[in-house]
């Protein structure tokens, strides 16, 4: 660990940060700077302010996406701050770069204050073609990113929660394959009550599973808990949870087709999985330590084991959703990212483990499989257009795909 | 003009504007990952958050600025929105970096609400490592560059103001050479009360001149005139003007060294820079056309004429001035870009015309000159040392010189 810390340190230092500005244009001579700034510049102005969508045509917006935090939620560390978040945000740009061909702008925001965040990123809107909020705890995150949909044009996409959730559902699809179960007749135990823990939960139950139980530290939520529930847990109650099972993780654990963790290291025991169901899957993310290491999970019966660790088969890593929703949202200019994107995108990352590929070792692809991003963008793209938000109607799926793959390349 | 315009538009439109984002690092293996995103980026998460100014260690924080608007007075365009102002700001963006190796983001804020965009700059504060803002109209632009100066720990520069202040203040030194006048001797009238004519009347008291009289569409300000006054003005009335003259701008102009304009076009006759001191200098800045057509002027016995227009002689283009003022206040991490540094600004700008080459027409260098920035950056880091805000005491002026060499190789 100490060896990580001092070459990830230097790595950064070595670098000075991770990202800069590159110029499309060039800026040589005097005709060169006659057309990118003045007087030239003031013909796409004057159009943008006639026809506010040609901003689309003489600017770089529809490729910007905002990466927002406040630093309250950052990777495992929790509230460390705006500013000591902006290492994170600067990877995340890019990623988005690297493997989606997007162009991502880190926004670290100096508050905790709801109110304020929306207006901000509200205020920021003609800049960007997106906005990306990383790193938000919860609840807060719930609200920012419900108050901006519904105010913003662009498409507001909270990774910690859909991202986490369309690659988690990408495991789920083949892994189902593997043990012949299908969603409808699924028990799911979610532990962990958090951002992504709600967000896989509200994506499984529209992909049409029907029993899912989620925990918290109370253990079981139910509609009428007495402790420890808020608005959100409120609503969770309500949409799970069908029998109204009580008791604690293992309690509730004994007959579930799936564990679902995005809680803490070492909370599943052998025992807890071989309570479970036959062929039990387990997706144990908490991080750096999962719920119940791999090995541990299969010896006690489980089929398929998924972490968030790259040292272990089946990572569930966030890189092979966002970066391909992104590149199919800005390329239709879609007005949203909704439902039914998103399981596209599970559904096209789950679709490139081939029949012949699939064992419980390999139910997801590796991130540096460069077919991911076209595949789900492609598969986005055509969610977008048949759902009807995407505002571009000259771009078919396959156009998206063909441009993804250029800008890989 | 229908030229330029259809070239403008298309040239906007071939490259999708005219920025993207360029990753520092590679990203094409496991480690590369592991460095730029989990585990590794957690290190200089904590180590920022444990000292704050780590943060330009181990971010591209240090070389960031935004280039913020709210569309309230683009180009000669006046208020067209701050979406349409977007490829002026990508433009700046493109000038900052090719010409002073700033990393550079345009931040277009839908708001004319002062307290908005003061606030949303303050939140975006650990983002950046300055703010220049640009095209926000007078007087919204003092109060909101004079609070953030109050609030903010990072430079703030409002471009329009103070760029047009120091490269004015340059073929001012320059062409007193000329003249062989001072600055202490003159009389100087600025035409046109707003941003950048109070900038550059500041900035000429602040080099020594004693007697400006500014004049707007009532004629001369003094203390006390009756009419079309407002704080900013009454301001301007205490430091200017000291002999109280009053009447419009013919009559004023009468024995005036310099006439500097950033007003309207051709607002000056013969016949007034005809009633000018001998060897007036004339500063006709007002865009498109000048205020008075430079043959005319020289015609009608001016010694120097400036213009905006590099199809004529001596254009006064701010890109002389900002590339080099920000290179060198990131550099050395200025907490202010103070009135010292824009004169260092000016002198530096002047000081690259050497006494072989000076002539009439030959007052500044031309904007492709490589020697500018390096040699901006050099007198503006000298200047902030001297002055105290200079918050890294590990840099040298010439190591911020050849730090900009280099960068523009």
């Amino acid at each position: 660990m100490s060896d990580l810390r001092e070459r990830a340190l230097k790595f950064h230092k070595d670098n000075e940060g991770k990202i800069a500005l590159r110029c499309k244009v060039p800026v040589k001579t005097k005709d060169d700077l006659t057309m990118a700034y003045t007087p030239g510049v003031a013909e796409p102005c004057l159009e943008i302010n006639k026809n506010f969508d040609t901003i689309y045509d003489y600017t770089s917006r529809g490729n910007w996406i905002a990466v927002v935090t406040n630093g309250t939620a950052v990777l495992g560390l929790g509230d460390i701050g705006a500013g000591a978040g902006l290492p994170v945000m600067e990877g995340k740009a890019v990623l988005f770069k690297a493997f989606g061909g997007v162009d991502a702008f880190p926004i670290c925001l100096d508050t905790k204050d709801v109110d304020k965040i929306v207006e901000t990123v509200k205020l920021m809107e003609p800049t960007f073609g997106g906005i990306n909020l990383e790193d938000i705890k919860a609840p807060e995150c719930f609200e920012i990113e419900s108050r901006l949909k519904e105010i913003c044009n662009i498409p507001i996409f909270h990774d910690d929660q859909h991202g986490t959730a369309v690659v988690s559902a990408a495991c789920i699809i083949n892994a189902l394959k593997l043990t012949k179960k299908n969603f409808e007749d699924l028990k799911v135990v979610v532990n962990g009550a958090g951002a992504a823990g709600i967000a896989i939960t509200k994506l499984l139950l529209s992909m049409g599973t029907k029993n899912i139980i989620m925990c918290d530290t109370k253990g079981a939520i139910y509609t009428g808990r007495p402790v420890g529930m808020n608005k959100f847990k409120d609503e969770v109650a309500e949409i799970t949870n069908p029998n109204k099972e009580q008791g604690n993780l293992a309690e509730v654990l004994k007959g579930a087709d799936i564990f679902l963790g995005v809680s803490v290291a070492n909370c599943v025991t052998q025992e807890m999985v071989k309570s479970m169901n036959k062929d039990a899957i387990i997706m144990a993310m908490a991080n750096p330590n999962p719920e119940i290491l791999p090995n541990l999970a299969v010896e006690a019966g489980a089929k398929v084991v998924c972490t968030g660790r790259s040292d272990f088969p089946n990572q569930v890593n966030n890189v092979l959703a966002f970066p391909g929703i992104f590149r199919a949202a800005l390329d239709v200019r879609a007005s949203e990212i909704n439902e039914e994107m998103k399981i596209a995108a599970a559904r096209a990352i789950a679709d490139l483990v081939s029949e012949d590929e699939l064992n419980p070792e390999y139910v997801i692809p590796n991130a540096f499989d460069l077919r991911i991003a076209p595949k789900v963008a492609l598969y986005v793209a055509r969610a977008a257009i048949e759902t009807g938000v995407a505002r571009r109607k000259d771009v078919t799926p396959e156009m998206v795909e063909n441009h993804t793959k250029e800008l890989l390349k």
